[in-house]
């Protein structure tokens, strides 16, 4: 045992609490020391802020020792639900007072879920930790955070570079994804490599986008990788994710059927599928109109930075198209979830002022439906067909192909990289659980699969890996309108009753000099009833709310809250009784 | 011209109003004379008050001269914005002072979308209006009516033998779905044959229900078919339904497969599923435990008619069950669906007093997920994960079939009964043009095909069909707790607003004798903002309130809602700019 280690071992006795003494050999206790000694040494802790208990909020911590590397910055959007929220992002309490210690934050590729809580937490942060990203995700970084006013520490990657970050090292190789530019990262620290996959697939015949460098993963893998923390999203589907070159086709014979006007509609940030329209329009002698500010933003972004291929002059304002032949004519929007305030939508319901639906227009959803929106994007297609149009989805032809891998590209990456430990990330519990048993399939051992909650630590040595009972969120953050935290649980527990059968406010004005109450108890009630149609009802809750109110009345001295307690339950029940419906009931007492 | 033709057109004289003459050739006036008589001749009119803008609320009426036959009586449960709402039943304003020439309502299945406005609409039709149904179809009916203790004039329905209701001759076939006992109606018109589908596919080796009947479409199709009326709900997907033999051995595999207890999630009403999973669980050696209200109705329907082929003693008690080894035991329940109330949910919720989730039980989520229940069912599945389950769903294998035909059984129909019209039926506005197109591919003539809306008649002839302009139905009909038709779409309006930011009132409290204010005006607000954190914005909008009163308090006297209209403007303008969101704003004036 060499001095060194002798002070530090003794050093690491102060402070300690005593401890009953057990008895041990000299043996059991050098080791009992030793082990101690392991203990101490740092570990590298790995916690995800969001992302395991949901699609979105993707953010995660590796810490080491007393330096912190962030991978990933994401907002969710809101469930069904959370009403009126506009999105949630991760909550960072577990960095407060740990800012001086991160070396960077790194951003995986531009889509919000990735990039989204970037102008909200950054400021908390400190906008000087350097954030790094591809160029066009930091493009789109740029143009977000203008909407903040706020400038930010950003800084370059390219891929086939190294990038040291304190004692860590970055490394990465490209994937795809129905985005340009995306890089998975290879983190290299002193318990071992994790890798981190970003939102990934396999496409071996990519469309303007250079395929996954396989080379480099299989590299990693011989080299060794300590963790593999993989993106669930689409893991549980049997199968490969369709290239998008088989995308490409099938909307050529779309553009080839179609004797109208083209319509598309797309998320803005599927930039791959954007391309894609603009080199069949081209083929096919379209001019393009673009519609959307979102959707003009990309494209802007894209154009600026030399990830969309387009011939001069293709794109068209909606004037121009108009007075064009109709088949010479694509018009590429926003709008293929049946958004209410999205380019598409406007267009079907007359509300845009240069573009409207024709007969004969062949209108193109070139996207899945996000869960929750269904019935916003079938009252979409209703009205497209009502004016005469012909749509087509992903459900009648491959016009769409996801951003995810599948089983068959989970278990591929898995039998490259051959890491020792694995876990399943950005995405609901169950879906990380099933791409576990994705991931079991290949052989892999189930106990190196490691599954935690959103905010639970995991700590990694060169051979463990475990997770604690540590957890280091404590709240879910919600963004609506200018608020940021400010809707908790009560308000949206509020809102949801009021959702499903109104409110029913009852107002008694009471004499504060003998307690009497002044003429009959107001009552407004909103989204419950027809008040008109319903005295009979109105009425017998005014009585209910005297009589309760003489049995009690004594408390509306010291016991206000109490005597509306009584009120409400009574009212509830007698509302409940009468109508079978429970909407919010709010007595208001005013003393006058 | 005849004695009898030439009485009859001078009697078409009578009560005309005077026109003013037109110079016409006596052949000219012969001719208009006889269209006018062809004109007045009685055409078939068909209406289909519910299911040509949604999927539910099916009821068509045939109507010829005096005589109306319906066919189908059911319920829509609310889309997503319809919030609070039970379901939707059809208006059958049109009917009014119709009931005695109602000969028959014919009902094709047992599904609620089919049978469920029954109880709330008979007792205005007349409860004595016979009601016609296969057995099953029959007792599913009557045991919903026990809820409503109303008794119906029920008779059964031979699918082999023609039914005569007045001038109309109703014959069956019967057709697959995914209930038993499902038909199909050929009404025979005085003007033509007319087919109308109700729910069907075609399974040619069907479980426990017997093939579609080919042979007798094809007959109906050599005597000649004036229109067929037929299910859009699938028809827009390409190919051919999966029979349920092949559903019945993706099943037989996971039960090979699993080493712990099996649940299964499915509809009450998917009895085809139910006799699936009865004869897996006997093969197998598993005892069945039978959970949720509705599943256990439906089973006992199916027993007692025979709808369910099954050995003695394979229905066991959650208590027995729990005395078995895990690879004995199947629990099938309602809850696929994510529904709070279900079996599924009370178990995995921990709710349910005998059952609960082990590690190592495998639950098989047998149907697709309705638009609109996609996160609650997201939400299941994690709770079911989290206490060590494995689930199965229609995405992994094929352990679910639709019950509806898709595009090639669409376009089989057809060419068999090579109708001369054509229209979609029973699915949204988008889903019934899809379907008109699948058509067209076959060669069929699109003018003869006819998509109207909800309510809109149709006139048919032997040789001509076309929309009219009569709307025939008024409005939405609600049922929301006890209440039918008194929710609209001003409560509904304020359920959304409410829902998405919450509701605001403000209490201002006024001096009848002089009008002016008395103390501050109380505010009153839930689901918008965490009150206690806001102080300084609730004293704005209280300072507000008071200078708004003060510039218009002569309004109080006699223009009270002119008052109530600017206080809520200038409120909304002032929360809109400091929160970014429009809760409902609601002031009360209280005079005392």
């Amino acid at each position: 045992m060499n001095e060194n280690l002798n002070k530090w071992l003794s050093n690491q006795f102060k402070g300690e609490k005593p401890v009953a003494p057990t008895p041990a050999s000299p043996k059991q206790a050098k080791r009992k020391w030793l082990n101690k000694n392991k203990q101490n040494q740092p570990k590298l802790r790995i916690v995800g802020l969001g992302g395991f208990e949901e699609v979105g909020r993707n953010m995660m911590i590796f810490e080491y020792g007393k330096e912190i590397v962030i991978i990933d910055m994401g907002l969710q959007f809101p469930e069904g639900d959370m009403l009126g929220i506009d999105y949630l992002v991760p909550d960072i309490s577990y960095l407060k007072g740990k800012e001086d210690r991160i070396r960077g934050i790194i951003i995986t590729h531009g889509h919000y879920d990735h990039i989204g809580a970037i102008p909200h937490l950054m400021p908390e942060l400190g906008e000087k930790i350097p954030i790094y990203a591809t160029p066009l995700t930091l493009a789109l970084i740029k143009k977000r955070q203008e909407e903040f006013g706020r400038s930010l520490n950003l800084r370059t990657i390219n891929p086939d570079e190294k990038l040291k970050l304190g004692l860590f090292t970055a490394e990465f190789f490209r994937v795809n994804h129905n985005i340009p530019d995306c890089v998975a990262v290879a983190l290299h620290t002193p318990v071992g490599t994790v890798v981190h996959t970003g939102d990934w697939k396999m496409d071996l015949s990519p469309i303007n986008d250079k395929p996954i460098e396989l080379n480099k993963i299989a590299k990693l893998g011989e080299h060794g990788v300590l963790a593999l923390l993989a993106d669930s999203t689409n893991a549980y589907k049997p199968g490969y994710q369709i290239s998008e070159r088989k995308i490409q086709e099938s909307l050529d014979k779309i553009f080839i059927d179609a004797k109208g006007r083209i319509l598309t509609a797309t998320f803005a940030s599927l930039l791959t599928r954007v391309q894609q329209i603009v080199t069949l329009s081209q083929k096919h002698g379209r001019k393009i109109v673009i519609e959307g500010r979102s959707m003009k933003n990309n494209i802007e972004i894209a154009k600026q930075f030399k990830y969309l291929k387009y011939p001069e002059k293709i794109f068209i304002s909606a004037g121009e198209a108009n007075k064009l032949p109709d088949d010479k004519v694509v018009i590429m929007g926003t709008g293929a979830q049946g958004e209410e305030n999205a380019a598409l939508m406007r267009i079907a319901s007359k509300k845009h002022p240069k573009l409207s639906i024709k007969k004969g227009d062949t209108v193109i959803f070139s996207s899945s439906v996000v869960p929750g929106n269904e019935l916003s994007v079938v009252t979409l297609v209703d009205k497209l067909y009502r004016q005469g149009a012909t749509v087509m989805n992903y459900e009648m032809m491959d016009i769409h192909a996801g951003g995810h891998a599948k089983a068959e590209e989970a278990k591929l990456l898995v039998q490259l990289l051959k890491p020792k430990f694995f876990v399943p990330i950005q995405a609901n519990h169950s879906m990380l659980c099933m791409h576990a048993q994705v991931i079991k399939s290949t052989g892999f051992p189930e106990q190196n699969i490691l599954i935690p909650q959103n905010g639970q630590m995991m700590e990694f040595t060169p051979t463990q890996a475990r997770k604690l009972d540590e957890i280091v969120i404590k709240k879910i953050i919600a963004v609506d309108g200018k608020g940021v935290g400010d809707v908790g649980p009560v308000v949206l527990d509020d809102r949801r009753a009021m959702a499903s059968a109104g409110i029913f406010v009852v107002v008694l004005t009471v004499d504060s000099k003998n307690g009497k109450l002044i003429g009959n108890p107001d009552i407004v009630s909103r989204g419950f009833i027809y008040m008109r149609n319903s005295e009979k009802l109105i009425e017998g809750a005014r009585q209910l709310t005297k009589s309760c109110y003489e049995n009690h009345k004594k408390m509306v001295q010291k016991e206000v809250s109490k005597l509306k307690d009584i009120l409400k339950k009574d009212l509830s029940n007698y509302l409940y009784k009468e109508t079978k419906r429970e909407p919010l009931v709010v007595p208001v007492v005013i003393k006058v």
